[in-house]
């Protein structure tokens, strides 16, 4: 096809899979293998947690009807479905609660597209813990570079970024365990290229965390059918008709393989502390701050404004929210239940918490306005009181940013926290125990039969 | 979701579903039922044909190594998958030809996506002929209606419409057959809606007839889980950051519902006498016509000139071929063979015919002219002779349009053309047969039993 001869494009999915080829565990830094374990423990903490969700129930059912073999292990159910449909599971689970992780430049959720397929392919096969690690940080490069690229008119087309670009990272990660030659690998990025799934438009419904479900599950198809000799384009991401230009307005292609190995994205990877859309948590941060510092009583509150990015509105400008799915696509009742409870966990975002009386009529009392100066993880929130004192919070940086990234040990509370409901405690300190030291571990049968 | 409260379109997926949900199949004019059963005819004999192709060996070796049941036939094959890689599989052979169906206003080919997403259902749930056919004219009416709406800045943008559109017109037949309510009707097009699949830059790669097939699966287990209670969104197709913004840049939405049951989509079906991309036929016509009326010799041919419509040179402007595949997308070596053979059909678009020596020379006289005045079915072909005669056909519409249909009886030999590896004649005739009165087939095991 005449797209192919473009001279100044055509070297940008070869180019890629030379990187990843080439690239050996030990040239990694000690640093991105020590973040990927991070990412692992919080990831698997909220898929656990979540693993119990009625959408799980329906997708297991159709699993069942299908009847395939039971070679992988679903996360938090104590049962194996064939390890498609476990990549597919594994995705969903660890998305649902809102409360994975996040590469904040480009909103892309790393680990829910890529942790599944990767676990699903060494499972089956019985890799590794350092194999995983190291797949998972060169399938969040492959991920967090494509995301640039289409980064920002894609996502404010209406993809999910998550689903798209991590379906080219969960394939590019299994073709690495794979060893596929250059050809072949270049084939299982087409072929998930040409799959991407997710439409914003599906945020606040049980079709948000299939999306990170279709990724893990189409990622590592396309990579099993390339490595057989299913043949795509050798030039998915940036030919004319490509997955770059077709997806994006201004895709930049050179973010895909230039630079490689300068640094690694996995090492921006950050982790929510609040079980709510990333775009909420300056807002939640600074709620909490406002009432730890000064014991507000809700009953004293005349009103709330909050100063906001506009994404926030974008994403999170539900007023009226009548789920607990819903209330975490509301910035409104964030901010309620950080002020009520000083947190936003898990159990704030019930289907109950979202209609207590208290709640609601918090909620009614904030008013949103954009600041298009502040950044993505900035907020300033204003409380005025019956009496007619006015005080303020700036948050400069929320908690889990970069800026203020999660401990060790506040990663630890978090997974306990939100496996607490399917974990005994002596299984939970196990997991975490092999989570430190993943990438000593020679086989992972052990790992998988404590992950329920 | 502040796009959900959009007056002017919140109606489109709801209206649709409403008339999905309202149409029996007695509303049905006689000759939509009878073009189903063309359509039907066409499309299983190309999936029988090219059952055997590498890509689907490649396939089932995934669907072995999951080891789902064996509960749905994969035509052609003598074998028995799951239902979704039966769907899979019989929507990727059916396309693998090139050779199926096509409606000529957006270039969708309906049946490849539709028909194997119906027909995995049927065959596990044991549905009737009347079934299948009637879930084919509404799948098919919607799939054209969604591509309408979409083209043509869908497809210049680089998409392949019949991956897209396609999957939710598969998950429309199949929720029609399931019977589901509005609400669980308009999830089951919400979860479609989500997976969209295909970038014309696959084309020539065994990626291209994934794109069918993958529509056919995302469809049926759209279909399935929003049966079970999966939900979505209810606006997916008309939503701010929903399918038809985010996939088209000017999406004409009322098409998708408007003048509902005032005639149906599938009396446009056209089906394909030659087995090279739709773009090339009018070439392939013209040159035939050429041959036959002027007995022109290859070597005394000094060069032949054609004028085409823009799309021709788009999508099949590939000079030198090397393989079958690659030949399909050449006007080139289809005006070639037409001009040699007097015939488009599978054995010449294989890899041998396309490196043979005398299609290569003839192959390099050709040379074409992009003409924006002709129409998609027209075209001038001029033949110079050595001796400085020059003889030229204009083609007004090609044969397989509309204008110019394939008959029963044409479509009968073609049947039999593209089986004739894989079917005994008695088992030919005996499935035509069945065919031609499927609607009063009230059980499907001896028409499966028939397909390999």
């Amino acid at each position: 096809m005449e797209t192919k001869r473009d001279s100044k494009t055509e070297m940008v999915t070869k180019a890629l899979v030379q990187h990843l080829s080439n690239t050996r565990y030990e040239e990694l830094p000690r640093e991105a293998i020590e973040e990927a374990k991070r990412s692992l423990l919080n990831w698997l903490g909220v898929a656990i947690g979540a693993a119990g969700h009625p959408s799980m129930d329906i997708v297991l059912r159709l699993a069942r009807m299908v009847g395939g073999k039971e070679q992988v292990t679903v996360l938090g159910r104590g049962i194996k479905t064939d390890l498609l449909f476990a990549a597919l599971l594994n995705g969903m689970s660890s998305h649902i609660y809102d409360f994975d992780d996040t590469l904040l430049e480009t909103v892309l959720h790393p680990s829910a597209p890529i942790y599944p397929a990767i676990l699903s392919y060494a499972e089956h096969r019985g890799l590794t813990g350092r194999d995983v690690l190291f797949a998972f940080v060169l399938g969040c490069e492959v991920a967090a570079r494509t995301a640039l690229c289409l980064y920002p008119s894609h996502y404010w087309r209406g993809w999910h970024i998550t689903g798209t670009a991590g379906t080219i990272g969960a394939a590019a990660a299994v073709a690495k365990l794979q060893g596929l030659d250059e050809e072949r690998y270049s084939y299982a990025l087409g072929i998930a290229a040409t799959e991407p799934t997710g439409l914003r438009e599906m945020f606040g419904s049980m079709t948000k965390p299939l999306h990170p479900g279709k990724a893990a599950m189409n990622g590592l198809m396309a990579a099993l059918l390339a490595g057989w000799g299913f043949t795509s384009s050798a030039q998915a991401l940036e030919a004319k008709r490509g997955f770059a230009r077709v997806l994006a307005d201004d895709p930049k292609l050179h973010l895909i393989h230039e630079g490689w190995g300068e640094s690694w994205e996995i090492m921006k990877n950050s982790y929510k502390p609040f079980a709510s859309g990333i775009v909420t948590h300056p807002a939640i941060d600074g709620a909490i701050r406002l009432r730890n510092l000064h014991g507000i009583q809700p009953n004293r509150i005349e009103r709330i404004e909050l100063e906001v990015h506009p994404l926030v509105v974008e994403l999170t400008g539900k007023i009226d929210p009548q789920t607990g799915l819903e209330g975490k696509f509301s910035v409104y009742h964030c901010t309620a239940v950080a002020l009520l409870d000083g947190k936003a966990g898990v159990k704030q975002f019930t289907d109950e918490r979202v209609k207590d009386e208290q709640v609601v009529s918090l909620r009614k009392k904030i008013r949103v306005k954009v600041e298009r100066k502040l950044q993505e993880d900035q907020v300033l929130i204003r409380v005025t009181l019956k009496d007619g004192a006015v005080i303020e919070e700036f948050v400069e940086h929320a908690i889990g940013s970069i800026y203020v990234p999660m401990t060790n040990r506040q990663l630890e509370e978090k997974f306990i926290d939100v496996t607490a409901d399917v974990l005994s405690s002596e299984k939970q300190q196990r997991l975490i125990d092999l989570v430190w030291r993943f990438d000593q571990l020679e086989e992972l049968h052990s790992f998988f039969a404590l992950c329920h």
